[in-house]
């Protein structure tokens, strides 16, 4: 109750906006729905890089890329700023079934999962149907087998269908602790096709390391259904390294503020993909959007009175960008205003959640206006998540807002090999270029102190 | 005018018919809906043999299956019918883009294909809109060049843009008379996700044999807009072999028909598939639709006048069992009452096309009916096509029927990985049994003579 009076507050102040006036905000977001900025920087990306993950060529090329582009769209101060990311690399990869119905079936590794034996690892299944299961089964339960998790994910508009179905992911080492050999999970994909969706796999270091790998979502229903009517034996083969020593950056350039320029608002995306598709929801988008709004707003006659910088993040997939930066810019994260990133697709925003609402509201009062026509709306809950580069600094005082993407499909997609420029509606990813141009220039021309709204 | 006229008769005709009463067709359809045979079927097909190209181990352990499970429903006259079919099977199959952007390429050989050399085919590419640009290509123009052609493919409710799209998959003799080593088609295909689609390439007696494969159809993309940017150099390598003297079989079972037990007709879907996927859509649901209606009737107290029988096709995906059914039963084809296929998937039915219409109705009358609560509707056009399997006995002038099903996401997954039991809807599957229960019951327990109909 008190979130949705202090929502109407926001939208109906009528004190002066100190700047951010909402005509050149709208213009602008006008401007931004036909622009051709964003689908071209999304379009290069994978085609001249393609997927990029840490530690192999194409992310150094990646780095190189987002250098050269920042500088040609007219971004001052662009950087690298580079830290140690130990990598892994995926090898060769397959799994069949050998008995009683012999098939091939869909795997990829997940990151940083210890290779199989060259000749594979052959040895009966055990089918779960949920990551609970896997936790509830005694000592010694999976002695010699290769544990199945086949665990559904759920479609939701925001995404939070994900943080329920990822745990099963990370599922290996509590199979390994009750004597699993190897561990297949589910895809987390609200899909119904056979591509797997690798990601991390949340090997913890109190448990045997043992390879583990995502089934296609039709493949470990396969497994269910054949493990109904007897024993099976699966045989899976995965390749891997890891190179200790690699490197990663985070590639940052700035709107310059035209009044207070130390003050600095920062947003971006990830540069780095996972490897079977192009990178282009995950995050290319990301990337391509606020580049694209920072770019329009860095074209207006007058910069806006706070300092827009773009930080392009290294390390997403395997972590750690954000806690590079935060350790990189520890001296100045008392000026900055606000922080958000833009990793969720190219779908559209249909949601604004600020920081916590406080008193302190110059300079917001056109947000909603700006954003209504967009059919996006100012959300009276704050903002809790706003990506993971900058949950470092957000841990570190730092306010976050949100533009929150519709997600429906996202997951479909999401760390497959699915994830490719034929995803992408243009029409949607403008509609994300319009809003963030609109609400940065928003926040940017204004000397709203998130801080004092956060009573901090 | 005419047809429609004709197709209101028919709706209204009120002579009695000489059997295949409505109550009895309507309790048929009304069960089915919540039948499982058809559901277990697809289940048992797809999960314990999968894939089924003619000539692999899979193809005989689909016979013994079929001839099986046909026994254990209760048809008669179980048997399988065996001929020559000199079959295909792929190898290891890669693709990537070498220069200047490397990157991997999702490809899947066509089938009928010759194989790369082991070390692959390493060319630079040329990029066509559309299978027109190969035919309108002067002699030598693709002298040392991976042709690819990149033509879309529209999605249609009734699958036609299926036949405008798929000559492009046929184009590999056409790229070859004009001087390629390779050629990599779009696939054909409405979706946008990234598993390729093979299907037979059509190769030509009168061009030299070149390696022909699949793209997914957003590395289609992928290389036109490289190309856009300058040469492109791509790595093709496709292993496969042929088996001059594989067999196929159509397996067969009827219910015997309580007047007229000598007048049949023929329905079924194909035991054959390509290989990606585990055929379920493609067509372990006909298999499972028509077997499931057939068994039904079966099952009625009194069997129906004429006789049902069941062929499962053993090589559709390559042609020819059409052929070799026409070629057995030359002796009977004055007493194949009509012939039809469910070869379109497993989404639901909405038109009934019949043979010809003329003046003989009787027994047809409650048809409309017994579909309509299925939103089934009776069209006044006759059928043209009712299956490439039946396309034999249609040209030798048995009658066919068609129950067009939706087609709209079909091509989305057809002749790919994708083609596995997670695409099937267990209502749309029941609705088909549904109607083909209705419709066949019908039909076999009346004495309408198509032929008469058609002039025959």
């Amino acid at each position: 109750m008190r979130r949705i009076l202090i929502f109407v507050a926001i939208a109906c102040l009528s004190a002066p906006a100190a700047a951010g006036d909402l005509p050149t905000a709208a213009a602008l977001r006008d401007r931004a729905l036909s622009d051709s900025t964003a689908w071209n920087l999304l379009e290069s990306l994978t085609t001249e890089i393609g997927p990029r993950m840490v530690g192999s060529p194409a992310a150094l090329h990646a780095r190189d890329w987002a250098l050269a582009k920042l500088k040609a769209l007219g971004f001052a101060n662009v950087h690298a700023e580079a830290f140690a990311k130990p990598s892994w690399a995926r090898g060769e990869e397959s799994a069949e079934v050998l008995a009683p119905f012999p098939q091939k079936l869909a795997v990829i590794g997940l990151g940083g999962s210890v290779p199989t034996p060259p000749q594979g690892i052959d040895a009966p299944i055990v089918v779960l149907k949920n990551y609970d299961a896997v936790l509830a089964a005694r000592p010694g339960a999976f002695k010699g087998k290769i544990v199945v998790v086949n665990q559904p994910m759920t479609r939701t508009q925001d995404g939070s269908g994900y943080g329920a179905a990822v745990v099963a992911r990370y599922g290996a080492s509590e199979a390994a602790k009750r004597g699993a050999v190897a561990y297949l999970v589910r895809s987390i994909s609200t899909s119904d096709t056979r591509e797997p969706h690798t990601g991390s796999g949340g090997f913890g270091p109190d448990a045997p390391k043992i390879p583990a790998a995502a089934l296609g979502v039709p493949d470990a229903d396969l497994l269910e259904h054949m493990a109904a009517r007897g024993p099976v034996r699966v045989r899976l083969k995965l390749a891997s390294f890891v190179r200790p020593n690699s490197m990663a950056w985070n590639v940052s350039g700035e709107i310059v503020g035209s009044v207070k320029p130390r003050d600095v608002i920062v947003v971006g995306g990830h540069l780095d993909s996972w490897d079977p598709g192009t990178g282009a929801i995950d995050d290319g988008a990301g990337v391509a959007i606020t580049t694209a709004a920072a770019k329009m707003i860095g074209q207006l006659p007058r910069h806006p009175r706070r300092t827009i910088r773009v930080v392009l993040w290294g390390s997403e997939e395997t972590g750690g960008s954000g806690d590079a930066y935060l350790a990189a810019h520890k001296g100045e994260l008392a000026r900055i205003v606000v922080a958000a990133e833009s990793d969720l697709g190219s779908d559209r925003i249909y949601r604004l959640k600020l920081p916590p609402s406080g008193p302190d509201q110059r300079g917001l009062k056109p947000l909603a206006a700006a954003l209504a026509p967009l059919k996006v709306f100012v959300s009276p809950d704050p903002a809790m998540h706003a990506g993971s580069d900058v949950e470092g600094l957000q841990k570190a005082g730092v306010p976050v807002f949100s533009l929150d993407q519709d997600a429906t499909r996202y997951f479909d997609i999401h760390h497959s090999a699915d994830d490719t420029m034929a995803v992408v509606d243009r029409e949607q990813l403008n509609q994300n270029v319009a809003a963030w141009a609109a609400l940065l220039y928003l926040i940017a021309d204004s000397d709203v102190n998130f801080r004092a709204k956060m009573g901090k």
